[in-house]
């Protein structure tokens, strides 16, 4: 039993500050760096890569939409085409960091609005996918684990494509396998020991509960933590606890997909 | 006898245009490709990208200020280690493209007030150009040609850096070898068939007369040219049927330095 | 028979220039002048106003969304508080250049994909409007001519609020009265005199045939013409001459509403 | 004995929060409300004027350069025209939240890098003022106390404006009477009693000693505290509580200039 702990890295700008990177880097394997369009500056995206390199943590951008005041968290109303465009500058750009510190760029998770907006758009993710091949080489997604993206993951993998599939276990999910959305009050767990509880679960059993107490099945090959303030930090400890004593290895993608 | 001819590139921005980039592309060896800081967007980028890829044009990447607004011709008081953030990011965002179309990244040339300011900075640029080494591989580093950079490069080579000196033949330079402020009336020449001579001469000659009509010896291994309008583009033109009928050669720097 | 013509300027952002001005300024009586948001920069802006007032021609404020780089011609999914405080901000910034010259603000004008996005959001128009009256005082509201917002017209009179309905002589419309989708090839039309026969039957006929010969009622205070090429400049010259051969005259709708 | 008491507020952003504006505006009688070029947004504007409304604290502008990422920290060399057009539209947009709730604007204050390249520069300082008192009406200008801007807010009284000079109970001062550099360790106090009581002495014995022990005359109309952390939140209690032992009535400079 193997998984990935990623999480959404180097979202501070400028004088402003967002995230405990350096206490929750002690407990990922993948980090998810913002890459200046929905968050962070090219100072922040140096030091966050330095971190990962202190700390052996893989190196994967985080693009979003151009949205600073919105922090990415709101649809615009771009063509694919620009969209692929937007792609490739924040991945090239974060690219040029990590190849700074001689590490390789291992992943790309979408952020915010542009991640829920692909989940269901396999035409438009795969040519995304396609054009960052093309211009990075093998780079590994993160995508929403569904029984839908567990098809497209084997499907892809026959085309030389590597997707990652990422499940949460601070929220709740729908009986259709979907997060449930922000708005209910229930969306986000807050009791740390449930969420390392659900964590272990998704990775021995393959599936959650869903809010509704239906069983969820799930292919699980990472798990996003986060590290916005002291609760998190205690949960995502709490997690690398219960997988130590459940046997679970925590490992990045690239040694196992 | 042999020069390479650059030209600012892809300075458009969303709905607005500047730049004949399709007429000057074909009397041009080295595109100076700008970056989205003080012009630019990751669409005009990718086209201008595939414009060189088209004409075999070498890319090169034209980082500047972060300042649309100002075009980059403002200063503005940032630390070195910013600085150098912000070159890295820039060059990574065009290598992006680069990559994309199967290009490699000949050279960097800064933008406008970014430029000045690093023609007497000799510690911070032989910083930037370090950063970019390490980050990028082996680029070429445009900069202004006076008696002090011809000397620099010869320094640089030792280190295994590359500075390709650049002249403007449509400028007037002062005694001291420098640029004519564009602030006088006669910083920047009209006539098209003097431009096309004082190229020949800059080239052939090694150097050109100031302003005031003294010799001031250049070591030339570039050319800037513009194509901001039509004059421009006839400027272009004569030059290369001048540097026909003279026996100069035109190629792009990575093939001589 | 007396009506408004509008224009959209001071579309310009730094070095970037959009609009000839200068030109259409003679025959418009309104402006709507850009913020800074979808285009515009403060010194476009104050010259734009400077131009105005030396035209008397009366000033609008033309707010969009905070979208420089797709010229504001992209939903973005704010919600109604952020849009309300998207629109105060801009307005607020142009009155202070309004006042700067002495001149009050007629006007507002929403801008691309927010004009459109408002045409069919009475509830939303509305708090907007309302939110705009209270920080700025009487101000008229520019939106699509239709039947429907004829009626809004009459019931928002009844509460204060003033709207001014827009048609535009150089675009097609549908049997519904709405503006034929710019993905159509006969949306835009390029002769020049039957835009301005057009002109004519719009305000002397409150109609216009749409694009299928059915009739398209419509009660049109404002008649809106671009001044973005040559063409568009001869076309507004034809306007005004047809207009006095058909003794329609041409006032700001601060005079007639 | 009558003092105001200043501080910068409104300068989240998005996602982004600075300050802890809730509890600092119990304490003061002007706030400083950042215009979303250095910091802040429309939102925060807006939500930053409800509070001073529900406060009775005096609304004024905080403008600064168009600088978000580093904070309006970083002087840029803008043309003096820029800059007053900057500063038109940073107090504009504020003027329409501050008149969406009936307030009017009492003043003007600059920020960081703008606020220090305006000290010494008394005739641009001069054309933005006036400018601003055309566009706005009579409106106070921060600016800091030393024994020049003394002679200036005497000179400038006969002119009709009014200046409202400035002093920093938490900085150390240089023997020249300048703020002494945040390059140096002493530059900030962080005793909370020894700022209360520097505070006291600022007002009631006009004047302050320098970091060497040298007795610097200070003309002071207002004092600014801070909102950043728990410490300047009890500092700014301690100072009122020592103001009120004192005999120093707190009062807007509108009340009193």
């Amino acid at each position: 039993m193997t998984v990935d702990i990623n999480c959404d890295m180097g979202e501070s700008f400028g004088a402003y500050e967002i995230g405990r990177d350096k206490e929750v880097i002690r407990y990922i394997t993948s980090a998810n760096i913002a890459c200046g369009f929905h968050a962070s500056d090219p100072n922040v995206m140096k030091e966050t890569v330095r971190l990962c390199h202190e700390h052996c943590v893989m190196v994967g951008a985080h693009p979003g939409y151009p949205d600073l005041e919105g922090f990415g968290r709101r649809h615009i109303d771009v063509s694919p085409s620009e969209l692929i465009n937007y792609v490739i500058y924040q991945v090239g750009a974060l690219r040029g960091f990590s190849s700074l510190f001689g590490l390789s760029l291992q992943h790309v998770k979408m952020h915010g609005a542009l991640y829920n907006d692909l989940v269901n758009k396999e035409d438009l993710f795969f040519e995304i996918i396609t054009a960052v091949k093309k211009a990075f080489g093998d780079i590994i997604f993160f995508t929403l684990a569904t029984q839908r993206t567990a098809e497209l993951r084997k499907k892809w993998k026959r085309k030389g494509l590597r997707l990652a599939l990422e499940a949460f276990p601070d929220r709740n999910y729908t009986n259709e396998g979907e997060l449930l959305s922000r708005k209910h009050a229930e969306a986000v767990l807050k009791d740390q020991d449930a969420i390392a509880e659900r964590a272990v679960i998704m990775v021995k059993n393959k599936g959650i509960k869903s809010v509704d107490g239906r069983w969820i099945k799930l292919d699980v090959d990472t798990l996003c933590i986060h590290g916005d303030n002291p609760e998190s930090i205690r949960a995502a400890k709490k997690i690398r606890a219960a997988f130590e004593k459940a046997g679970i290895n925590v490992c990045p993608p690239a040694d196992f997909l």
